[in-house]
């Protein structure tokens, strides 16, 4: 496992599972910081192998669902950092296990647990935010599409090439495509031309833009903003959120009028049972967490 | 009731319910200025409680809910601008009102009306204006979100700041996630932290943004654009668009190609048969209009 | 048929069908350009009735809809991009034909096919561009909002302004609605203002905007890089981007995740099975292909 000296100068790893940070080590692919002496609260998961472009290899992916669930199960966990070592943010998937060599089930896994890992992001309790600072393509394209924040720096790029070697960005589109608008996907989707950073914000696929050397200060404000407000009012706050959009509106005014009652009263209760409600629904069925 | 000199000469009131007028002095909340010597069929509501941050209250919801309605009943109603008093537009929920004192009922009373007013807007046949110059928070915020069009001044700002209270703002986020992109809807829902006008305008949450001394002149400017147009015509256009807008592609070109003949009937044989057409379909079951 | 000489110089008629040419040259609406020499693989098709402001007349649309199909059927085509001649890109319907003197039978045929024109483009297994330099108005801003890809000179501009003359655009809000933000969509309809070439891009109604000296050069660009990528492999991922948008999130990744692995399988095997694939399950029931 690599870890820059300046990334282990702004971090502390309060708590690492060894048995995690073995397998990490083995992979040699991702680096949890779990905690920051800035921001307590904040975990920091690094996409760690810059070599390979930080490609979402299978035992990549493993790792970045691990990592995510890890986190969840920390009481002091109240966001999660995506970031990258390295010039490219993220390039999608590992082509090299996308051969011929390998069979039709050995790829259906790879693009299930992607679906799956991409999923999982809107599924946490805690918002997941996406530093980049690079080109991120593909499936890191998706990745990015895929957090409830993303903050990049200027010279950050996005794009879904997939189509100029025969393999159209089919998955990265669907989280592109909730994300931006329908004209600006399909350019992306059909040249596999990039966003600059300025582009992307403009039309909704990153949150907030700003000069490389901001960067970090940016997203340790905003991490640090997320840190101070309770983590069960956010969890369920999330949850709701992803659990109304897709509803008619007379039906998403009932559910969230219904949760705003139930925030009412916990708050005005003490926050514990918020976790149990939020437990109670949202996770139905339970996933493995 | 509170009526500044300076409005008082812009508006005239025309048309005043007697009973509502009196409600509203009791209230101190909302100054109903039903038409104006400028643009004759447009009707003004001010939020007119700025020591309060024109908080929505529960008579205020119940005052700005017989106000939306009253006005739909007069004949010569064209057009709604919802304004404010004050350097905030609107903060929101009363949050005395939400206090331990009162129990689990009120609560949802005050939630369940407020999400039956932000519908209404929807629903009424005349296109309304939020016209905003200054902070719209909370609920604010998603009043704003709700109307048809908004117009605001560059010193606006928009903000979801419940969760620093522990009360996600889970019903305005039903509005926010229909009107921004998602990440930036998360990035507000999240943090608290405000958009400017600007960045309102960039992703979508107002559709026009005017220095402060043109919002006056902006907001006339599209109420007497409206105005000039048929309000049975308008009427159909509205409810066709809120119908049409969350079905597929084919159902919804399905439904508006119908309309769009019927439309041009009833255009040739002139408009009176159009109000009957827009209502004996769009509000069933009908609403208390 | 008219034929510019500058556009004559720029395409060759690689492929023409002379029953088509002979209609269109009867009807004096549409120019077929199959091909270019510049772009082997690219079809324009150009609006050619500037004096008539390139109306969407029902002989108008009933070439548009034999060019886009006819386009479909041959091999070499991988992009159509749609154009216009004059200063009006696309005015939108005959107002002649929508008259008195007409019966709803004959309007219902307009409006329908119209609809089914729009809806075509989607379907198309090629990507179709608009080109866009002047104005587009109703049906002919919807033919804009309906393609997959937009570019237009800096000059251009968008509106919906049937509202003015009694004829409110819904259809014409079918693409409106999900290509822009409501807010901005329903301020467009409500009062028949044009938005600017600049407001369009930041809004998503168009994809990309340039200086009019530019707009070839662009439009050319963006058609060649789409022409360097497998037909069969933009076909599979259109088609997938337009069935995956209206699911939910867990249905739209099992679609994508098994036309990924199909994808892969295919490419591995070589394209010629895709276009097979492709046709079996996306054209269902299947259109007049």
């Amino acid at each position: 496992m690599f870890l820059s000296v300046t990334t282990a100068k702004r971090h502390r790893h309060l708590e690492v599972n060894p048995k995690i940070q073995l397998e990490n080590q083995q992979a040699e692919k991702i680096l949890v910081l779990p905690s920051s002496t800035e921001v307590p609260g904040l975990s920091t998961i690094v996409l760690n192998n810059p070599r390979r472009r930080n490609a979402l290899s299978l035992p990549m992916l493993q790792s970045l669902r691990r990592d995510l669930l890890h986190d969840v199960k920390s009481r002091e966990l109240r966001v999660i950092v995506i970031a990258a070592e390295g010039p490219v943010f993220c390039s999608g998937h590992d082509l090299k296990e996308l051969s011929s060599e390998d069979d039709v089930k050995h790829h259906s896994q790879v693009f299930e647990l992607c679906a799956e890992v991409m999923t999982l992001i809107q599924k946490l309790p805690v918002p997941v935010i996406a530093k980049v600072n690079g080109l991120a393509t593909a499936a890191g394209c998706q990745l990015v599409a895929s957090c409830d924040i993303a903050v990049a720096s200027e010279k950050s790029q996005f794009a879904t090439p997939g189509v100029n070697i025969g393999l159209f960005c089919s998955t990265p589109a669907v989280a592109l495509g909730r994300s931006l608008p329908r004209k600006v996907a399909l350019e992306m989707l059909f040249t596999g031309e990039p966003l600059s950073a300025h582009e992307a914000l403009m039309h909704g696929l990153v949150s907030k833009v700003v000069p490389e050397d901001k960067l970090e200060e940016e997203t340790m404000k905003i991490s640090q903003k997320i840190c101070e407000s309770s983590k069960s009012v956010l969890a369920l706050g999330k949850a709701t959120f992803y659990r109304q959009i897709t509803q008619d509106l007379d039906t998403a005014y009932k559910i969230t009028t219904k949760v705003m009652v139930d925030n009412l009263t916990l708050r005005l209760e003490g926050a514990t049972q918020l976790q149990f409600l939020f437990c109670s629904w949202v996770f139905a069925p339970a996933p493995e967490l």
